[in-house]
């Protein structure tokens, strides 16, 4: 099962090369995922021309600011007789769906669109692919990480099979529902021949502009959430790897999506005391309940002038900080409301999800006080390939070396 | 069953007088509803800020500008002895909704609000009431006006009572995803105790600042929808009525809810001159198929030099345009994703159910070359109250005057 440097290395030589190869056009588009393009506002601070590129060396939507809706979609492959038809029909399904997200990222609608009025305001739209074990054994066995399974079973979780582990997972993100709606439908529509759907969640967050950019959101529970994710060379390091932390491959991340049910009645029982104390933090500021302001660390062993210790050891984020930089992770969920079920549908993006994701969820899962009203319902891990070129597509780079 | 003018004059002398009363504050307050307030928006285009008045003469989200998300929800109250048992609980949760209402669109939380936080960016939030046939019986039977009833059965419905009329309409509409999350359940945790939610509906249009402001929205079938909706002193006569034409009661009107169905993939079958000829418009640029731009108004009788119709007496803008001025409505709608199916949350509001929709919809009942595409599922028939002053609430003005 184990990953082979010595393979990654070689393939990632090669997308180098490629880079290399197409620098003239490569250069921004390389660069642009990463960064927020500039907003592109008009007078009514107009965001729908906003757009984000598909080609580069990163998949976008993962570290690209999050935009206000979310879906997220598994996907199924057919089973085939042999292993060969399934990989070819993967990549077809893989290249026509790289190329539909490349246009419709740009504001233009995906060859033989019906509607391609409903592409004309990108709004940030990203598309984001992962592969499940499945997928990933059909395009190269050897690469397939260790971590790649679906997570041990947790004494908190009451999983739904009908949340679970998919062969791909769509993730599309985008400021304007309509577009939203419109890009799903034209994705969706190209995987009917080769995919079946297994699932559609899609969630929220605050309206593009909403408010004061930067700001950390709230979640249903009306606390801030996010305030400690990590920016600069800590979230470089989270997502892509760095010393002591390898990605299964370069310019690939992972993926953990959980469905997790919030019980906002019995939340509302709680008072305001019994909530931060919960939590750890306090919901007004977000600041560590042993002071400080809403970005400064939780630290588990501050004491009162009695010795006594502020924060509860099962409290939400004392069970949660980082041991070490080692367990940093990036989360990027989106709230949701289904009928009368709300939660978070919550997906965080690491490296390594056995080093980095694992440890934490153990604890989480040991104890913390919030998992009283906080139950996980859906369960998926997902390798995310590095991002493609023109020309390219997502998990085109991947094929075993004897093949291609 | 019939309306009475000089009970309807009665009671909106006695609101006058209200308004005369409370002048100072509710100048600017009973305008508010009816424009647009300036656009507040920081260096991003911030837009949480907007605040829509919710008192005024009428009620607000009816021509406000349609903002991206709405919910609709249906509630049913709880079933009494006797009726001057129901009457006043349908009082006590009128005020209470109201009150709540009137703090939700100003930004604050409700009263004891668990998280009043996720009130703070209202983006245009409005909460409108609608009443159904027993909620106005139980406020005033003799108000009830002869159109407020279920719609009578049209051969291409196929409605499912899921969907079905309800005792009172909840109708919230807002920019921000998360505010409005909030809003409904804050809203609905105090209906509770009173009343039973029937059902939740809810929709979305083009982002805030997405694309150019006054635009037309496109719907899910790629068509410019809401083109032909009246303005100015057309569309104040459609919704609350004038020469010859009267509303059940004065700032009163009425809004017709119908879930439609549309068939994406069918639709997807049809070429584009079959689709232009189904509508009688251009699918692009909007414009009647017999020319000009899109906001042209159509012609049903126009010829080309053969002598020939232009346009199908059976596409669906030839068989819905008003046959004279009584027969205006006005569309505010919202589009519709809920699992596999998609559609149209139709929403039109006239002084008059009988004389301005009816016509229309009998019509298209009768033929419309869009039918094949399109499947009614639900429909719901509301009176919309006049808006209430601080310290009034919705429904506030319409007891028997028996009684108070
Ligand atoms: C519905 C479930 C959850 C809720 C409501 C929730 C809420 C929160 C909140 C409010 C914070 C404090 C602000 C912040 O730093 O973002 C926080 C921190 C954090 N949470 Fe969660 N969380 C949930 C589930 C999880 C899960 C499943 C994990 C990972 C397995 C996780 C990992 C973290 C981490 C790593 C932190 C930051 C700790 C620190 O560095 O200070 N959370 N969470
Ligand atoms: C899913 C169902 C429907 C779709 C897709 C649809 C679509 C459209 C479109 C694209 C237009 C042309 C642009 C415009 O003026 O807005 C239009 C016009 C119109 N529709 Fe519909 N419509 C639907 C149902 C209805 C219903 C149920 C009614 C009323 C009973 C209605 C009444 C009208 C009216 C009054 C016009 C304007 C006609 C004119 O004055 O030119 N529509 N519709």
């Amino acid at each position: 099962m184990g990953t082979r440097p010595s393979r990654r290395a070689l393939l990632f030589g090669g997308a180098t090369t490629m880079v290399g190869a197409a620098a003239g056009l490569a250069g921004a588009a390389v660069l642009a995922p990463r960064g927020e393009p500039g907003p592109v506002l008009d007078a009514h601070g107009a965001n729908g021309a906003q757009r984000i590129g598909f080609h580069g060396q990163r998949q976008p939507g993962i570290e690209t600011p999050a935009p206000a809706h979310a879906v997220f979609i598994g996907l199924d492959l057919r089973r085939g007789s042999d292993r060969a038809g399934e990989r070819d029909a993967l990549e077809r399904l893989l290249r026509l769906l790289s190329q539909d997200a490349a246009r419709l990222m740009d504001g233009r609608g995906v060859l033989a669109d019906t509607e391609p009025e409903l592409a004309a305001h990108p709004a940030r739209l990203t598309v984001t692919f992962g592969l499940g074990p499945h997928a990933v054994g059909l395009l190269n066995r050897d690469l397939a990480p260790r971590w790649l399974r679906p997570l041990e079973a947790f004494g908190i979780d009451e999983l739904d099979a009908a949340y679970g582990q998919s062969d791909l997972l769509l993730q599309l993100c985008c400021d304007d529902p309509v577009t939203l709606a419109h890009a799903r439908r034209a994705l969706l529509k190209d995987t009917r021949s080769l995919a079946s759907t297994a699932w559609v969640q899609a969630g929220f967050r605050p309206a593009y502009g909403s408010a004061p950019d930067g700001s950390t959101m709230r979640n249903l529970f009306g606390q801030l959430d996010g305030s400690a994710n990590p920016s600069g060379e800590r979230l470089e390091r989270a997502l892509w790897g760095g010393e002591n932390l390898e990605p299964w491959i370069e310019n690939g991340t992972s993926l953990v999506l959980r469905r997790i049910r919030m019980d906002l009645d019995g939340w509302d029982e709680a008072d305001r005391p019994g909530r931060d104390f919960s939590l750890g933090r306090r919901q007004g500021s977000g600041a560590p309940l042993h002071g400080g302001g809403e970005h400064d660390s939780v630290d588990p062993g501050a004491l009162d002038e009695l010795g006594l210790p502020l924060l509860s050891a099962d409290s939400h984020v004392a069970r949660a900080l980082p041991r070490g930089v080692d367990e940093v992770i990036w989360r990027r969920g989106y709230k949701y409301v289904d009928g009368v079920e709300s939660g978070l549908l919550f997906a965080s993006y690491q490296a390594d999800v056995e080093k980095q994701f694992l440890p934490i969820q153990r604890r989480l899962a040991g104890a913390d006080l919030l998992n009283q009203w906080t139950t996980p319902l859906g369960s998926a891990v997902y390798a995310i390939p590095p991002g493609c070129l023109p020309g390219g597509f997502i998990g085109g780079g991947l094929p075993e070396a004897g093949r291609r």
